[in-house]
């Protein structure tokens, strides 16, 4: 193994996994890698910001939702491992209609928009990187659009008890509930059916 | 221009918008297109059925729905010039949850998933078609999702009057309701109060 530092070890092998990456490679990867430390609740992208780099959780959660009229609408959560940005406001460079947030102390590393397009330019081996980011966050979400679209709450509820018995363990019920497009009561009550 | 039989010109200047291609390349994507005619209604992809193709429309309309204890859920609709594949199926070669239907006669064009990935190999400048292709998905996808989760039908369906209305013009009300989530009688009475 190459000397990573300071990316950390989880990361490289996540992409020696995905794409044939020399150390060079891994190495121009590393050194624009930018770690951020997120306090709990802490703000890594306002509504109205634009979005500049994607995050790769390392240790901790974020999750990104939408302000609507005061209420807040969870989009998603991501854990170590997940790599995560507001793609209509990274590609465009338009002001960001959501928050994202670390759920816990969260300890992130940041690629900026100019390295990461820097990156597909100078080493292809990186376009393969993000088309399978991509095409990861699609699933992802169309998926999330297939819930909403065929599944009652109940029905969403427990196939995310089935498929992410980790996720129901770490977030509060609050938030689970924003993510399932519920209120908080409704999730109790389909709780205290199970 | 070069020549570009079988490919429609279409997709070429699509192509070159999108990627520094040359003629050399473009030749090497058009010779393994296959065309695909659709008669209305007829049936691209079934549920259970493995998705080995991406497509690419010409001409016409191509939905894909899930069906629903017998009733369809429709995900999305697609035309002239867009692309479309069940990633889901595409990507790990599974059987596919989904339909894949002409809702006129569709001239389109099948991208295999052998070929495509040969190109992804052997000319890198198409692994930055895939990555633009998926981001694309990635975001029609999750502006439907938070379309679910942040607007009311009333609201879906105004939206989609103002950013889609050659799409309100061209699909039945029954297919309109199927893709908004809601009865419709429903879409009969937001229509009604408009």
């Amino acid at each position: 193994m190459p000397d990573l530092s300071p990316a950390p070890e989880g990361l490289y092998k996540q992409l020696q996994s995905l794409i044939p990456l020399t150390d060079d490679d891994f190495a121009a990867f590393a050194v624009v890698l930018q770690p951020v430390q997120l306090r709990k609740k802490e703000l890594l992208l306002r509504e109205g910001e634009v979005c500049r780099s994607v995050a790769y959780v390392e240790r901790g959660c974020l999750r990104y939702f939408y302000n609507v009229a005061g209420e807040e609408h969870t989009g998603q959560f991501f854990f170590e491992g997940d790599w995560y940005t507001d793609y209509d406001s990274f590609l465009d460079q338009k002001p960001s209609a959501q928050y994202i947030q670390a759920l816990e102390p969260t300890q992130a590393w940041l690629l900026s928009r100019p390295d990461l397009y820097r990156l597909y330019e100078e080493r292809p081996v990186f376009e393969r990187f993000g088309r399978l980011m991509a095409e990861q966050a699609y699933r992802g979400s169309k998926a999330r659009g297939a819930a909403f679209l065929n599944q009652t709450p109940t029905e969403r509820y427990e196939q995310l008890v089935r498929n992410r018995p980790q996720l129901v363990q770490r977030v509060s019920q609050r938030l689970l509930a924003s993510y399932l497009g519920i209120k908080p009561e409704s999730l109790s009550r389909i709780r205290a059916r199970q």
